[in-house]
């Protein structure tokens, strides 16, 4: 696989390849190409380095004797975080990494899979970045976002649409979906607005009111 | 892969076989020795007879040109049923069947991986049951249940434990953890409990007085 570009700017969306199951090598490439700021987390380097992938930035607490310094010389200039806190992620210290350092959005691939408890902190997790980082996560199978108050996209017919409520979300309307939401509620565990799609090729358009809201895009 | 006993009874827990990611044959293989009723979700079947396994129930909206009817033979005497409501998933029709042939308890397999909608929606349902089927989801990774409001189960030092509120759970105390929870409120995408563990070989007992509690032993 080629390294990404040379040629940076702070405004296209970092990548981060945290330590879930890995993705298809092509959907990686398609990011690496956009990504100017490539950060990897902890033990995931080991599968990273094997793609011949350059990586910017590599972070973790790195306690399961997994030894960072020797890509120091292997991946020059990289720079290596140390963050040990045991209250956060790796995959948050990324973010708040990224947040120090003014970058607005960030792809994040390799989060899903693998470890269930992993999977659901780490999509349910990027709730609370709302206003302070746009964060889409990406795996073979599904793109997930967290939805502002009001969203507007344009879709082909049929795109699968699901609406996943983190806790209570009230005031759910819809446009353009083939199950409309009119002024709905959904709860996690109790309703939720899973396998929904788009009515007709058009904008689609979801409001609500208040609570956490993801939007998945998934297809078998 | 061997087919289950034939020998019936069904005090011991049903197995479901849904429609994500496949899991480790082995594991699907201690599942079926200890399973007296197999059910399958829909075009999963094509993947289930491939491994040689006698399957008891196939349960589906059957809605992409799935044809059921060539296991009528193959598989006698399989029950199909058609289950075609849009507002519930597969999974929760076949809980519900369970549920109507009065089994008690119910393990899941292939119900995590792939689409990440499934895989959230899936996890969390759960948490509806509580109090009608005790449900057990396992994949290569992971082992998910509800806690009821008191838990007591014996395991060994430093076993991986995550806690993980379906919504908000509140008044969760903890005992024999690495990280005490002590009358803690957690919160789905902003506190959880994901990555604590058994403090030493002993009883774990955690109680929480309102909310859906899921425990997730994880591993990598």
């Amino acid at each position: 696989m080629s390294s990404h570009h040379i040629v940076r700017d702070d405004q296209e969306p970092a990548l981060i390849i945290a330590n879930g199951a890995a993705c298809n090598p092509e959907l990686l490439g398609q990011l690496l190409e956009w990504s100017p700021l490539v950060i990897v987390l902890d033990s995931a380097m080991e599968r990273v380095i094997e793609l011949g992938i350059k990586v910017d930035v590599l972070l973790g607490d790195f306690d399961h004797g997994f030894d960072p310094e020797i890509y120091k010389t292997t991946q020059f200039p990289i720079e290596i975080i140390h963050a040990p806190d045991q209250n956060k992620t790796d995959l948050e210290k990324a973010f708040d990494y990224l947040i120090a350092r003014k970058i607005p959005a960030v792809n994040v691939v390799w989060a899903t899979g693998r470890r269930a408890d992993h999977t659901i902190t780490n999509l349910t997790n990027i709730v609370r970045y709302r206003n302070l980082l746009k964060i889409v996560i990406l795996d073979d199978h599904s793109k997930i976002f967290l939805l502002p108050n009001k969203f507007e996209k344009w879709y082909t017919e049929k795109t699968p649409i699901s609406l996943i409520p983190i806790g209570v979300v009230n005031g759910i309307f819809s446009i353009n979906l083939e199950y409309p939401l009119d002024n709905d509620t959904l709860t996690m565990g109790y309703r939720t607005g899973s396998s929904n799609s788009v009515a007709q090729d058009g904008l689609v358009t979801i409001t609500h009111t208040d609570g956490d809201l993801l939007l998945m895009e998934c297809f078998d």
